[in-house]
Protein backbone atom coordinates (compact mmCIF):
# COMPACT_ATOMS: atom_id res chain seq x y z
CA UNK A 1 0.00 0.00 0.00
CA UNK A 2 1.33 3.29 -0.93
CA UNK A 3 1.77 6.36 1.66
CA UNK A 4 -1.19 8.13 0.35
CA UNK A 5 -3.41 5.33 0.23
CA UNK A 6 -2.60 4.29 4.07
CA UNK A 7 -3.12 8.41 4.77
CA UNK A 8 -6.45 7.92 3.24
CA UNK A 9 -7.46 5.37 5.02
CA UNK A 10 -6.55 6.82 8.46
CA UNK A 11 -8.98 9.72 7.80
CA UNK A 12 -11.98 8.88 9.63
CA UNK A 13 -14.34 10.07 7.06
CA UNK A 14 -17.88 10.81 8.34
CA UNK A 15 -21.39 8.71 7.31
CA UNK A 16 -21.66 11.31 4.77
CA UNK A 17 -18.05 10.74 3.57
CA UNK A 18 -16.71 13.79 3.91
CA UNK A 19 -14.00 14.97 6.37
CA UNK A 20 -14.16 19.14 7.57
CA UNK A 21 -10.89 20.72 6.41
CA UNK A 22 -9.84 23.33 7.78
CA UNK A 23 -7.61 26.29 5.99
CA UNK A 24 -4.86 28.52 7.54
CA UNK A 25 -2.39 30.97 5.82
CA UNK A 26 0.56 30.29 6.17
CA UNK A 27 3.03 33.05 8.07
CA UNK A 28 -0.11 35.09 8.79
CA UNK A 29 -1.77 32.05 10.70
CA UNK A 30 -4.99 33.37 9.58
CA UNK A 31 -8.04 30.88 9.54
CA UNK A 32 -9.47 31.45 6.09
CA UNK A 33 -12.03 28.73 5.64
CA UNK A 34 -13.92 25.01 6.13
CA UNK A 35 -14.39 22.99 3.67
CA UNK A 36 -15.16 19.78 3.16
CA UNK A 37 -13.11 16.51 1.24
CA UNK A 38 -14.10 13.50 0.43
CA UNK A 39 -11.64 10.43 0.05
CA UNK A 40 -10.73 11.50 -3.63
CA UNK A 41 -10.59 15.51 -2.72
CA UNK A 42 -8.46 14.54 0.17
CA UNK A 43 -6.15 12.45 -2.32
CA UNK A 44 -6.07 15.22 -4.84
CA UNK A 45 -4.66 18.04 -1.87
CA UNK A 46 -2.13 15.88 -0.94
CA UNK A 47 -0.70 15.01 -4.30
CA UNK A 48 -1.45 18.12 -6.13
CA UNK A 49 -0.10 21.14 -4.58
CA UNK A 50 -3.85 22.58 -4.20
CA UNK A 51 -6.40 22.20 -2.39
CA UNK A 52 -9.18 20.77 -3.53
CA UNK A 53 -12.91 20.44 -1.84
CA UNK A 54 -16.06 18.31 -2.29
CA UNK A 55 -18.91 20.63 -2.84
CA UNK A 56 -21.47 19.87 -1.06
CA UNK A 57 -24.10 22.29 -3.03
CA UNK A 58 -23.36 21.15 -6.59
CA UNK A 59 -22.15 17.54 -5.37
CA UNK A 60 -18.48 17.76 -7.62
CA UNK A 61 -15.08 18.60 -6.82
CA UNK A 62 -14.26 21.87 -6.33
CA UNK A 63 -10.30 22.92 -6.67
CA UNK A 64 -10.19 26.51 -5.16
CA UNK A 65 -9.29 29.23 -7.42
CA UNK A 66 -9.63 27.38 -11.43
CA UNK A 67 -12.11 30.18 -11.84
CA UNK A 68 -11.50 32.94 -9.58
CA UNK A 69 -7.76 32.47 -9.58
CA UNK A 70 -8.15 32.33 -5.73
CA UNK A 71 -5.22 29.60 -5.80
CA UNK A 72 -4.56 27.63 -2.81
CA UNK A 73 -1.70 26.30 -2.75
CA UNK A 74 -0.61 23.34 -0.37
CA UNK A 75 2.21 23.68 2.06
CA UNK A 76 1.62 21.44 4.80
CA UNK A 77 -1.23 19.39 5.78
CA UNK A 78 -2.37 17.24 9.67
CA UNK A 79 -4.67 15.27 10.92
CA UNK A 80 -6.19 15.44 14.27
CA UNK A 81 -5.95 13.23 17.01
CA UNK A 82 -8.83 11.37 15.80
CA UNK A 83 -8.13 11.47 12.12
CA UNK A 84 -11.58 13.06 11.72
CA UNK A 85 -10.52 16.68 10.97
CA UNK A 86 -7.70 18.13 8.95
CA UNK A 87 -5.70 21.07 9.21
CA UNK A 88 -4.25 22.45 5.61
CA UNK A 89 -1.54 25.25 5.60
CA UNK A 90 -1.74 27.16 2.16
CA UNK A 91 -0.21 30.10 0.86
CA UNK A 92 -3.77 32.20 -0.47
CA UNK A 93 -3.48 33.79 -3.80
CA UNK A 94 -6.20 36.92 -3.26
CA UNK A 95 -9.27 36.48 -1.23
CA UNK A 96 -10.21 32.89 0.41
CA UNK A 97 -13.98 33.97 0.64
CA UNK A 98 -16.23 33.77 -2.30
CA UNK A 99 -17.32 37.21 -0.94
CA UNK A 100 -14.12 38.90 -1.91
CA UNK A 101 -13.65 38.88 1.93
CA UNK A 102 -9.59 37.56 2.92
CA UNK A 103 -11.44 35.07 5.50
CA UNK A 104 -14.94 34.01 5.68
CA UNK A 105 -14.51 34.70 9.31
CA UNK A 106 -14.11 39.04 8.65
CA UNK A 107 -17.70 39.86 8.12
CA UNK A 108 -19.56 38.54 10.98
CA UNK A 109 -17.58 38.94 14.71
CA UNK A 110 -19.89 38.19 17.44
CA UNK A 111 -20.14 39.87 20.57
CA UNK A 112 -18.84 38.14 23.61
CA UNK A 113 -18.57 37.68 27.04
CA UNK A 114 -14.50 37.28 27.29
CA UNK A 115 -13.36 35.58 29.90
CA UNK A 116 -12.28 34.33 32.77
CA UNK A 117 -14.94 35.02 35.06
CA UNK A 118 -13.77 32.31 37.25
CA UNK A 119 -10.93 31.17 38.56
CA UNK A 120 -9.15 27.64 37.34
CA UNK A 121 -11.26 24.97 38.23
CA UNK A 122 -10.56 22.61 40.84
CA UNK A 123 -10.16 19.06 40.26
CA UNK A 124 -13.14 18.51 42.88
CA UNK A 125 -15.64 20.27 44.20
CA UNK A 126 -16.30 23.28 41.71
CA UNK A 127 -19.19 24.83 40.84
CA UNK A 128 -18.50 24.64 37.45
CA UNK A 129 -18.44 21.02 37.53
CA UNK A 130 -19.63 18.97 34.28
CA UNK A 131 -21.68 16.14 34.66
CA UNK A 132 -18.28 14.19 33.73
CA UNK A 133 -16.68 15.96 36.71
CA UNK A 134 -19.12 15.02 38.60
CA UNK A 135 -19.49 11.43 38.28
CA UNK A 136 -15.67 11.28 39.11
CA UNK A 137 -14.14 11.71 35.97
CA UNK A 138 -10.18 12.51 35.57
CA UNK A 139 -10.85 13.19 32.35
CA UNK A 140 -11.61 16.48 30.61
CA UNK A 141 -12.96 14.80 26.91
CA UNK A 142 -15.02 11.99 26.18
CA UNK A 143 -12.30 11.40 23.89
CA UNK A 144 -10.04 9.63 26.55
CA UNK A 145 -12.12 7.28 27.60
CA UNK A 146 -13.40 6.24 24.57
CA UNK A 147 -10.68 7.02 22.03
CA UNK A 148 -12.91 9.02 20.24
CA UNK A 149 -12.74 12.86 20.46
CA UNK A 150 -16.06 14.40 21.01
CA UNK B 1 -35.28 39.69 20.86
CA UNK B 2 -31.90 39.65 22.54
CA UNK B 3 -28.83 40.13 20.86
CA UNK B 4 -27.85 36.50 21.72
CA UNK B 5 -31.03 35.44 20.27
CA UNK B 6 -30.13 36.85 16.96
CA UNK B 7 -27.16 35.23 16.88
CA UNK B 8 -28.52 31.88 17.93
CA UNK B 9 -30.77 32.15 15.07
CA UNK B 10 -28.39 33.35 12.03
CA UNK B 11 -26.18 30.17 13.21
CA UNK B 12 -27.13 27.15 10.57
CA UNK B 13 -27.04 24.00 12.62
CA UNK B 14 -26.53 21.00 10.42
CA UNK B 15 -29.80 18.50 10.47
CA UNK B 16 -27.58 17.00 13.48
CA UNK B 17 -28.18 20.60 15.27
CA UNK B 18 -24.48 20.63 15.50
CA UNK B 19 -22.23 23.78 14.00
CA UNK B 20 -18.60 22.54 13.36
CA UNK B 21 -16.50 25.34 16.05
CA UNK B 22 -12.42 26.11 14.75
CA UNK B 23 -10.37 27.16 18.15
CA UNK B 24 -7.79 29.08 17.40
CA UNK B 25 -5.23 30.37 20.48
CA UNK B 26 -4.86 33.73 20.99
CA UNK B 27 -1.37 35.51 20.05
CA UNK B 28 0.09 32.85 18.15
CA UNK B 29 -2.85 31.71 16.02
CA UNK B 30 -2.34 27.93 16.22
CA UNK B 31 -5.48 26.07 15.08
CA UNK B 32 -6.00 23.97 18.54
CA UNK B 33 -8.97 22.05 17.64
CA UNK B 34 -11.93 21.71 16.09
CA UNK B 35 -15.51 21.22 17.81
CA UNK B 36 -19.37 20.45 17.82
CA UNK B 37 -21.65 22.96 19.58
CA UNK B 38 -25.43 22.96 19.30
CA UNK B 39 -27.22 25.60 19.75
CA UNK B 40 -27.30 25.59 23.67
CA UNK B 41 -23.45 24.96 23.94
CA UNK B 42 -22.72 27.86 21.59
CA UNK B 43 -25.20 30.35 23.53
CA UNK B 44 -22.88 29.19 26.85
CA UNK B 45 -19.39 29.94 24.73
CA UNK B 46 -20.98 33.51 23.52
CA UNK B 47 -22.32 34.48 26.94
CA UNK B 48 -19.98 32.38 29.84
CA UNK B 49 -16.57 33.41 28.79
CA UNK B 50 -15.63 29.51 28.85
CA UNK B 51 -15.97 26.98 25.42
CA UNK B 52 -18.67 24.60 26.11
CA UNK B 53 -18.92 21.81 23.56
CA UNK B 54 -22.07 19.30 22.59
CA UNK B 55 -19.96 16.04 22.99
CA UNK B 56 -21.19 13.42 20.29
CA UNK B 57 -19.63 10.42 22.30
CA UNK B 58 -21.18 11.03 25.07
CA UNK B 59 -24.43 13.09 24.36
CA UNK B 60 -24.00 15.58 26.79
CA UNK B 61 -22.82 19.21 27.49
CA UNK B 62 -18.32 19.55 27.97
CA UNK B 63 -17.30 22.53 29.13
CA UNK B 64 -13.26 22.71 27.92
CA UNK B 65 -11.43 22.25 31.06
CA UNK B 66 -13.83 21.57 33.84
CA UNK B 67 -12.08 17.96 35.08
CA UNK B 68 -8.22 18.52 33.05
CA UNK B 69 -7.98 22.19 33.90
CA UNK B 70 -7.04 23.26 30.11
CA UNK B 71 -9.93 26.00 30.08
CA UNK B 72 -10.61 28.11 26.97
CA UNK B 73 -11.12 31.18 27.93
CA UNK B 74 -13.58 33.16 25.20
CA UNK B 75 -11.68 36.13 23.46
CA UNK B 76 -13.12 36.81 19.82
CA UNK B 77 -15.55 34.52 18.04
CA UNK B 78 -17.02 35.16 14.64
CA UNK B 79 -19.32 32.93 12.46
CA UNK B 80 -18.79 32.69 8.65
CA UNK B 81 -19.94 33.76 5.48
CA UNK B 82 -22.29 31.62 5.62
CA UNK B 83 -23.53 31.03 8.88
CA UNK B 84 -22.42 27.49 9.23
CA UNK B 85 -18.93 27.51 11.05
CA UNK B 86 -17.85 29.31 13.91
CA UNK B 87 -14.12 30.53 14.91
CA UNK B 88 -13.42 31.36 18.40
CA UNK B 89 -10.48 33.00 19.35
CA UNK B 90 -9.26 30.99 22.99
CA UNK B 91 -6.95 31.61 25.67
CA UNK B 92 -6.24 27.72 26.21
CA UNK B 93 -4.84 26.73 29.26
CA UNK B 94 -2.23 24.23 29.02
CA UNK B 95 -2.89 21.57 26.22
CA UNK B 96 -6.06 22.04 23.76
CA UNK B 97 -5.52 17.90 22.91
CA UNK B 98 -7.03 15.34 25.27
CA UNK B 99 -3.63 13.27 24.43
CA UNK B 100 -1.64 16.38 26.07
CA UNK B 101 -0.25 17.15 22.58
CA UNK B 102 -0.92 21.42 22.63
CA UNK B 103 -3.24 21.24 19.45
CA UNK B 104 -4.90 18.02 18.44
CA UNK B 105 -3.14 18.92 15.06
CA UNK B 106 0.83 18.15 16.46
CA UNK B 107 0.79 14.22 16.36
CA UNK B 108 -0.33 13.27 12.67
CA UNK B 109 1.42 15.79 9.82
CA UNK B 110 1.24 14.33 6.42
CA UNK B 111 3.46 14.30 4.08
CA UNK B 112 2.27 16.91 0.91
CA UNK B 113 3.31 17.37 -2.43
CA UNK B 114 3.74 21.42 -1.96
CA UNK B 115 2.35 23.45 -4.81
CA UNK B 116 2.88 25.50 -6.76
CA UNK B 117 3.27 23.39 -9.83
CA UNK B 118 1.48 25.18 -11.84
CA UNK B 119 1.12 28.68 -12.98
CA UNK B 120 -1.98 31.08 -11.54
CA UNK B 121 -5.00 29.62 -13.48
CA UNK B 122 -6.25 31.93 -16.21
CA UNK B 123 -9.89 32.75 -17.11
CA UNK B 124 -10.58 31.09 -20.13
CA UNK B 125 -8.69 28.28 -21.68
CA UNK B 126 -7.14 27.11 -18.45
CA UNK B 127 -5.90 23.17 -18.42
CA UNK B 128 -6.85 23.56 -14.81
CA UNK B 129 -10.29 24.75 -15.49
CA UNK B 130 -12.79 23.06 -13.39
CA UNK B 131 -16.40 21.74 -14.66
CA UNK B 132 -17.66 25.02 -13.54
CA UNK B 133 -15.09 27.03 -15.17
CA UNK B 134 -15.36 25.06 -17.99
CA UNK B 135 -19.15 26.38 -18.14
CA UNK B 136 -18.88 29.92 -18.32
CA UNK B 137 -18.88 30.69 -15.02
CA UNK B 138 -17.07 33.53 -13.23
CA UNK B 139 -17.01 32.42 -9.70
CA UNK B 140 -14.89 29.80 -7.95
CA UNK B 141 -17.16 28.69 -5.61
CA UNK B 142 -20.73 27.16 -5.67
CA UNK B 143 -21.29 29.75 -3.02
CA UNK B 144 -21.29 32.57 -5.20
CA UNK B 145 -24.35 31.12 -7.41
CA UNK B 146 -26.38 29.70 -4.47
CA UNK B 147 -25.28 31.69 -1.53
CA UNK B 148 -24.65 28.86 0.02
CA UNK B 149 -20.39 27.87 0.70
CA UNK B 150 -19.86 24.60 -0.56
Amino acid sequence: MTDIENVLDRARFKDDGLLPAIIQAEGTGEVLMLGYMDREALRRTLTEGRVTYWSRSRQEYWRKGDTSGHVQYVRAAALDCDGDTLLVTVEQVGAACHTGDRTCFDADRLDVVVGPFDSPPARSGSQFDSPAARSGSQFDSPAARSGSQA
